[in-house]
Protein backbone atom coordinates (compact mmCIF):
# COMPACT_ATOMS: atom_id res chain seq x y z
CA UNK A 1 0.00 0.00 0.00
CA UNK A 2 1.72 3.59 -0.89
CA UNK A 3 1.12 6.73 0.34
CA UNK A 4 2.30 9.87 -0.50
CA UNK A 5 4.45 12.25 1.59
CA UNK A 6 4.48 15.53 -0.51
CA UNK A 7 7.37 16.37 -2.68
CA UNK A 8 10.11 15.28 -0.63
CA UNK A 9 13.57 14.20 -1.63
CA UNK A 10 14.31 10.61 -1.06
CA UNK A 11 17.49 10.31 -2.69
CA UNK A 12 19.49 9.36 0.20
CA UNK A 13 21.62 7.97 1.41
CA UNK A 14 24.34 10.26 0.12
CA UNK A 15 28.19 10.34 0.41
CA UNK A 16 28.88 12.98 3.43
CA UNK A 17 31.58 15.21 2.19
CA UNK A 18 34.15 18.44 3.65
CA UNK A 19 34.19 21.05 0.87
CA UNK A 20 37.34 23.04 1.26
CA UNK A 21 38.30 26.25 0.16
CA UNK A 22 40.35 29.41 0.70
CA UNK A 23 37.94 32.07 1.88
CA UNK A 24 39.71 35.85 2.74
CA UNK A 25 43.12 33.65 2.74
CA UNK A 26 42.59 31.30 5.28
CA UNK A 27 41.02 27.51 4.71
CA UNK A 28 37.45 27.21 5.41
CA UNK A 29 35.41 23.59 5.08
CA UNK A 30 31.89 22.81 4.98
CA UNK A 31 29.72 19.84 5.28
CA UNK A 32 27.99 18.97 2.54
CA UNK A 33 25.97 15.90 1.28
CA UNK A 34 24.07 17.24 -1.28
CA UNK A 35 26.32 16.08 -3.89
CA UNK A 36 25.64 15.24 -7.57
CA UNK A 37 27.43 13.34 -10.49
CA UNK A 38 27.34 15.14 -13.45
CA UNK A 39 28.74 13.48 -15.96
CA UNK A 40 31.39 10.47 -16.43
CA UNK A 41 33.70 11.41 -18.96
CA UNK A 42 36.31 13.85 -19.63
CA UNK A 43 36.25 16.41 -18.15
CA UNK A 44 34.67 14.57 -14.92
CA UNK A 45 32.32 16.79 -13.42
CA UNK A 46 30.92 16.95 -9.58
CA UNK A 47 29.28 19.50 -7.78
CA UNK A 48 27.93 20.75 -4.55
CA UNK A 49 25.01 21.89 -3.43
CA UNK A 50 25.69 25.09 -0.72
CA UNK A 51 22.80 27.52 0.08
CA UNK A 52 23.28 31.02 -1.25
CA UNK A 53 24.34 32.21 2.40
CA UNK A 54 26.87 29.93 3.54
CA UNK A 55 30.24 31.40 3.91
CA UNK A 56 32.52 28.85 1.85
CA UNK A 57 30.99 30.04 -1.06
CA UNK A 58 32.27 33.32 -1.33
CA UNK A 59 35.86 31.66 -1.09
CA UNK A 60 35.00 29.09 -4.13
CA UNK A 61 33.81 32.01 -6.69
CA UNK A 62 36.96 34.31 -5.65
CA UNK A 63 39.12 31.44 -6.25
CA UNK A 64 37.71 29.59 -8.79
CA UNK A 65 38.51 26.28 -6.96
CA UNK A 66 37.68 24.02 -4.04
CA UNK A 67 38.11 20.25 -2.89
CA UNK A 68 36.04 17.88 -1.75
CA UNK A 69 37.11 15.39 0.84
CA UNK A 70 35.97 12.36 1.89
CA UNK A 71 35.80 11.83 5.97
CA UNK A 72 35.91 8.36 7.28
CA UNK A 73 33.45 7.04 10.08
CA UNK A 74 36.46 8.01 12.93
CA UNK A 75 35.41 11.98 11.66
CA UNK A 76 32.16 11.90 12.53
CA UNK A 77 32.40 14.51 15.39
CA UNK A 78 34.96 17.14 13.15
CA UNK A 79 32.97 16.20 10.08
CA UNK A 80 29.59 17.04 11.78
CA UNK A 81 31.06 20.26 13.62
CA UNK A 82 31.89 21.52 10.51
CA UNK A 83 28.32 21.53 8.92
CA UNK A 84 26.75 23.61 12.36
CA UNK A 85 29.47 26.47 12.87
CA UNK A 86 29.86 28.97 9.99
CA UNK A 87 33.14 30.32 8.59
CA UNK A 88 31.17 33.64 9.47
CA UNK A 89 31.46 33.60 12.89
CA UNK A 90 34.09 30.79 13.93
CA UNK A 91 37.58 30.23 12.07
CA UNK A 92 37.23 26.73 10.95
CA UNK A 93 40.66 26.96 9.51
CA UNK A 94 42.27 25.46 12.61
CA UNK A 95 40.06 22.48 12.63
CA UNK A 96 42.41 20.36 10.00
CA UNK A 97 45.70 20.06 9.01
CA UNK A 98 45.64 21.00 5.27
CA UNK A 99 47.78 19.49 2.39
CA UNK A 100 48.10 21.04 -1.33
CA UNK A 101 48.32 19.59 -4.80
CA UNK A 102 47.92 21.63 -8.23
CA UNK A 103 45.03 23.42 -8.08
CA UNK A 104 45.61 27.14 -5.95
CA UNK A 105 43.42 27.93 -3.19
CA UNK A 106 42.24 23.97 -2.84
CA UNK A 107 42.93 23.36 0.64
CA UNK A 108 42.77 19.17 0.97
CA UNK A 109 41.91 17.80 4.41
CA UNK A 110 45.13 15.16 5.27
CA UNK A 111 42.88 12.96 7.58
CA UNK A 112 40.73 12.21 5.25
CA UNK A 113 41.47 9.38 3.58
CA UNK A 114 39.84 10.58 -0.08
CA UNK A 115 40.86 14.12 -1.76
CA UNK A 116 39.71 15.87 -5.18
CA UNK A 117 41.19 18.87 -6.18
CA UNK A 118 38.65 20.30 -7.78
CA UNK A 119 38.27 23.46 -10.40
CA UNK A 120 35.36 25.41 -10.55
CA UNK A 121 33.65 24.41 -13.92
CA UNK A 122 30.73 26.29 -13.89
CA UNK A 123 28.60 27.21 -11.45
CA UNK A 124 24.16 26.23 -11.93
CA UNK A 125 21.88 28.93 -10.03
CA UNK A 126 18.96 28.09 -8.45
CA UNK A 127 16.64 30.71 -6.34
CA UNK A 128 18.22 29.38 -3.42
CA UNK A 129 21.43 27.09 -3.86
CA UNK A 130 24.70 27.79 -5.78
CA UNK A 131 25.48 24.36 -7.53
CA UNK A 132 29.24 24.15 -7.71
CA UNK A 133 30.34 21.87 -10.39
CA UNK A 134 33.56 21.27 -10.13
CA UNK A 135 36.50 19.20 -12.57
CA UNK A 136 37.96 16.84 -11.15
CA UNK A 137 41.81 17.77 -11.58
CA UNK A 138 43.31 14.88 -9.09
CA UNK A 139 42.52 12.78 -6.82
CA UNK A 140 44.71 11.35 -3.87
CA UNK A 141 43.91 8.15 -1.00
CA UNK A 142 45.76 6.85 1.47
CA UNK A 143 46.80 3.38 0.65
CA UNK A 144 45.76 2.23 3.35
CA UNK A 145 41.74 2.67 2.19
CA UNK A 146 42.83 0.81 -1.42
CA UNK A 147 43.11 -2.64 -2.63
CA UNK A 148 44.41 -3.17 -6.36
CA UNK A 149 45.36 0.20 -6.33
CA UNK A 150 41.16 1.28 -6.01
CA UNK A 151 39.37 2.75 -3.81
CA UNK A 152 38.10 0.53 -1.09
CA UNK A 153 34.62 1.11 0.41
CA UNK A 154 34.98 -1.02 3.58
CA UNK A 155 38.54 0.24 4.22
CA UNK A 156 37.19 3.77 3.37
CA UNK A 157 33.78 3.68 5.34
CA UNK A 158 32.11 6.92 4.21
CA UNK A 159 29.51 8.77 5.99
CA UNK A 160 26.30 8.27 4.41
CA UNK A 161 23.97 10.82 4.98
CA UNK A 162 20.15 10.69 5.07
CA UNK A 163 17.90 13.44 5.26
CA UNK A 164 14.64 11.68 6.58
CA UNK A 165 16.75 10.25 10.12
CA UNK A 166 18.67 12.99 9.97
CA UNK A 167 21.77 10.74 10.55
CA UNK A 168 24.86 9.08 9.22
CA UNK A 169 25.05 5.64 8.56
CA UNK A 170 28.07 3.51 7.34
CA UNK A 171 28.11 1.58 4.39
CA UNK A 172 26.93 -2.19 4.18
CA UNK A 173 28.35 -5.23 2.58
CA UNK A 174 28.34 -6.13 -1.20
CA UNK A 175 25.32 -7.12 -2.66
CA UNK A 176 26.04 -8.17 -6.02
CA UNK A 177 28.26 -7.10 -9.12
CA UNK A 178 27.05 -4.68 -11.38
CA UNK A 179 26.30 -4.96 -15.00
CA UNK A 180 26.66 -8.62 -14.31
CA UNK A 181 23.76 -9.58 -11.81
CA UNK A 182 21.22 -8.23 -14.68
CA UNK A 183 22.14 -10.25 -17.09
CA UNK A 184 20.29 -13.55 -16.11
CA UNK A 185 17.42 -11.82 -17.23
CA UNK A 186 18.29 -11.78 -21.04
CA UNK B 1 50.96 7.85 3.14
CA UNK B 2 49.09 9.10 0.35
CA UNK B 3 49.26 8.10 -3.87
CA UNK B 4 47.31 9.81 -6.56
CA UNK B 5 45.07 7.76 -8.81
CA UNK B 6 44.82 10.61 -11.21
CA UNK B 7 41.67 12.81 -11.72
CA UNK B 8 39.28 9.81 -10.78
CA UNK B 9 35.70 10.38 -9.58
CA UNK B 10 35.58 8.99 -6.03
CA UNK B 11 32.34 10.30 -4.87
CA UNK B 12 30.72 7.34 -4.27
CA UNK B 13 28.49 5.01 -3.20
CA UNK B 14 25.76 6.88 -4.58
CA UNK B 15 21.61 6.05 -4.84
CA UNK B 16 20.90 3.42 -7.34
CA UNK B 17 17.91 4.64 -9.16
CA UNK B 18 15.48 3.12 -12.13
CA UNK B 19 14.53 6.48 -14.03
CA UNK B 20 11.20 6.54 -15.72
CA UNK B 21 10.07 7.90 -18.97
CA UNK B 22 7.63 7.53 -21.56
CA UNK B 23 9.72 6.84 -25.16
CA UNK B 24 7.48 6.88 -28.33
CA UNK B 25 4.04 5.96 -26.11
CA UNK B 26 5.63 3.27 -24.26
CA UNK B 27 7.36 3.30 -20.70
CA UNK B 28 10.87 3.03 -20.98
CA UNK B 29 13.25 2.29 -17.47
CA UNK B 30 17.03 2.85 -17.13
CA UNK B 31 19.01 2.47 -14.12
CA UNK B 32 21.02 5.53 -13.07
CA UNK B 33 23.26 6.14 -10.04
CA UNK B 34 24.80 9.69 -11.30
CA UNK B 35 22.20 11.51 -9.57
CA UNK B 36 22.41 15.16 -7.75
CA UNK B 37 20.69 16.72 -4.97
CA UNK B 38 20.83 20.38 -6.52
CA UNK B 39 18.80 22.24 -3.77
CA UNK B 40 17.07 21.85 -0.76
CA UNK B 41 14.63 24.35 -0.95
CA UNK B 42 10.93 24.26 -2.87
CA UNK B 43 11.42 23.81 -5.32
CA UNK B 44 12.89 20.40 -4.83
CA UNK B 45 15.36 19.74 -7.78
CA UNK B 46 17.60 16.76 -7.99
CA UNK B 47 19.36 15.46 -11.06
CA UNK B 48 19.78 12.37 -13.50
CA UNK B 49 23.05 12.17 -15.55
CA UNK B 50 22.73 10.25 -18.61
CA UNK B 51 25.00 10.09 -21.81
CA UNK B 52 23.61 11.26 -25.07
CA UNK B 53 23.47 8.23 -26.60
CA UNK B 54 20.73 6.98 -24.53
CA UNK B 55 17.46 5.95 -25.30
CA UNK B 56 15.98 7.65 -22.66
CA UNK B 57 16.67 11.05 -22.32
CA UNK B 58 14.78 11.19 -26.29
CA UNK B 59 11.52 11.22 -24.15
CA UNK B 60 12.47 12.61 -21.12
CA UNK B 61 13.23 15.49 -23.77
CA UNK B 62 9.91 15.03 -25.40
CA UNK B 63 7.84 15.00 -22.14
CA UNK B 64 9.56 17.20 -19.94
CA UNK B 65 8.40 14.31 -17.22
CA UNK B 66 10.65 11.46 -15.47
CA UNK B 67 10.14 9.69 -12.42
CA UNK B 68 12.86 8.62 -10.11
CA UNK B 69 12.16 5.02 -9.06
CA UNK B 70 13.99 3.51 -5.96
CA UNK B 71 14.67 -0.49 -6.08
CA UNK B 72 15.24 -2.54 -2.71
CA UNK B 73 18.01 -4.84 -2.45
CA UNK B 74 15.60 -7.58 -3.98
CA UNK B 75 15.14 -6.08 -6.51
CA UNK B 76 19.12 -6.17 -7.62
CA UNK B 77 18.23 -8.45 -10.61
CA UNK B 78 15.56 -6.01 -12.34
CA UNK B 79 17.42 -2.75 -11.72
CA UNK B 80 20.71 -4.43 -13.11
CA UNK B 81 19.16 -5.31 -16.33
CA UNK B 82 17.56 -2.44 -16.91
CA UNK B 83 21.28 -0.76 -17.02
CA UNK B 84 22.56 -3.22 -19.29
CA UNK B 85 19.91 -3.38 -22.33
CA UNK B 86 18.59 -0.60 -24.14
CA UNK B 87 15.62 0.42 -24.71
CA UNK B 88 16.59 0.63 -28.87
CA UNK B 89 17.25 -2.73 -29.12
CA UNK B 90 15.08 -4.14 -25.96
CA UNK B 91 11.55 -3.02 -25.23
CA UNK B 92 11.37 -2.68 -21.48
CA UNK B 93 7.69 -1.93 -20.85
CA UNK B 94 6.75 -5.06 -19.50
CA UNK B 95 9.59 -5.22 -16.97
CA UNK B 96 7.63 -3.52 -14.35
CA UNK B 97 4.16 -2.84 -13.17
CA UNK B 98 3.80 0.87 -13.70
CA UNK B 99 0.82 3.87 -11.97
CA UNK B 100 0.73 7.24 -12.58
CA UNK B 101 0.66 10.17 -10.25
CA UNK B 102 0.13 13.86 -11.68
CA UNK B 103 2.84 14.30 -13.79
CA UNK B 104 1.46 13.30 -17.11
CA UNK B 105 4.13 10.81 -18.61
CA UNK B 106 5.97 10.06 -15.83
CA UNK B 107 5.55 6.25 -15.53
CA UNK B 108 6.45 5.06 -11.58
CA UNK B 109 6.99 1.35 -10.81
CA UNK B 110 5.02 -0.26 -8.46
CA UNK B 111 7.35 -2.79 -7.28
CA UNK B 112 9.92 0.10 -6.20
CA UNK B 113 8.85 1.07 -2.36
CA UNK B 114 9.95 4.93 -3.13
CA UNK B 115 9.07 6.96 -5.91
CA UNK B 116 9.34 10.16 -7.05
CA UNK B 117 7.21 11.84 -9.53
CA UNK B 118 9.33 14.53 -11.52
CA UNK B 119 8.38 17.48 -14.15
CA UNK B 120 11.54 18.37 -16.29
CA UNK B 121 12.70 21.56 -14.58
CA UNK B 122 16.10 22.25 -16.83
CA UNK B 123 18.62 20.34 -18.74
CA UNK B 124 22.36 21.35 -17.96
CA UNK B 125 24.53 20.28 -21.15
CA UNK B 126 27.73 18.29 -20.67
CA UNK B 127 29.93 17.59 -23.79
CA UNK B 128 28.97 13.37 -22.91
CA UNK B 129 25.90 13.97 -20.76
CA UNK B 130 22.31 15.46 -20.21
CA UNK B 131 21.89 16.11 -16.73
CA UNK B 132 18.54 16.40 -16.36
CA UNK B 133 17.12 18.49 -13.50
CA UNK B 134 13.78 17.72 -12.05
CA UNK B 135 11.60 19.38 -9.88
CA UNK B 136 9.98 16.79 -7.36
CA UNK B 137 5.90 17.01 -7.78
CA UNK B 138 5.14 14.20 -5.52
CA UNK B 139 6.71 11.19 -3.58
CA UNK B 140 4.95 8.16 -3.19
CA UNK B 141 6.30 4.97 -0.39
CA UNK B 142 4.87 1.85 0.73
CA UNK B 143 4.10 2.37 4.18
CA UNK B 144 6.29 -1.05 4.54
CA UNK B 145 9.28 1.60 4.64
CA UNK B 146 8.15 3.85 6.55
CA UNK B 147 8.67 4.67 10.47
CA UNK B 148 6.63 7.21 11.88
CA UNK B 149 5.52 8.39 8.33
CA UNK B 150 9.13 8.68 6.99
CA UNK B 151 11.12 6.42 5.27
CA UNK B 152 13.72 4.53 7.19
CA UNK B 153 16.59 3.55 5.29
CA UNK B 154 17.08 0.12 7.19
CA UNK B 155 13.41 -1.17 5.95
CA UNK B 156 14.12 0.84 2.20
CA UNK B 157 17.32 -1.30 1.65
CA UNK B 158 18.32 0.82 -1.24
CA UNK B 159 21.26 -0.22 -3.54
CA UNK B 160 23.79 1.94 -3.29
CA UNK B 161 26.44 2.27 -6.23
CA UNK B 162 30.04 2.23 -6.13
CA UNK B 163 32.29 2.81 -9.48
CA UNK B 164 35.61 1.74 -7.88
CA UNK B 165 34.37 -1.89 -7.14
CA UNK B 166 31.54 -1.95 -9.53
CA UNK B 167 29.53 -3.31 -7.22
CA UNK B 168 25.96 -2.56 -5.47
CA UNK B 169 26.17 -2.22 -1.79
CA UNK B 170 23.98 -2.72 1.03
CA UNK B 171 23.59 0.88 3.65
CA UNK B 172 24.69 -0.43 7.23
CA UNK B 173 23.92 0.74 10.62
CA UNK B 174 23.22 4.56 12.16
CA UNK B 175 26.74 6.13 13.36
CA UNK B 176 25.47 9.07 14.84
CA UNK B 177 23.03 12.01 14.66
CA UNK B 178 23.46 14.56 12.56
CA UNK B 179 23.71 18.49 13.52
CA UNK B 180 24.25 17.10 16.89
CA UNK B 181 27.45 14.56 17.12
CA UNK B 182 29.73 18.08 16.16
CA UNK B 183 28.45 19.44 19.42
CA UNK B 184 30.56 18.59 21.40
CA UNK B 185 33.49 20.39 19.64
CA UNK B 186 31.62 23.91 20.32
Amino acid sequence: MKTTLNAINALYPTPTVLAGAMVDGKPNFITIAHIGIVNHARPYLISLSSAKAHYTNKGIKANKAFSVNMPSENLVVETDYAGIVSGKTTDKSALFEVFYGQVENAPMIKKCPVNMECRLYDIYDTPTHDLFIGEIVQTHAEESVLTDGKIDLAKLKPLLFDMSSIKYWSVGQVVADCWKVGKQLK
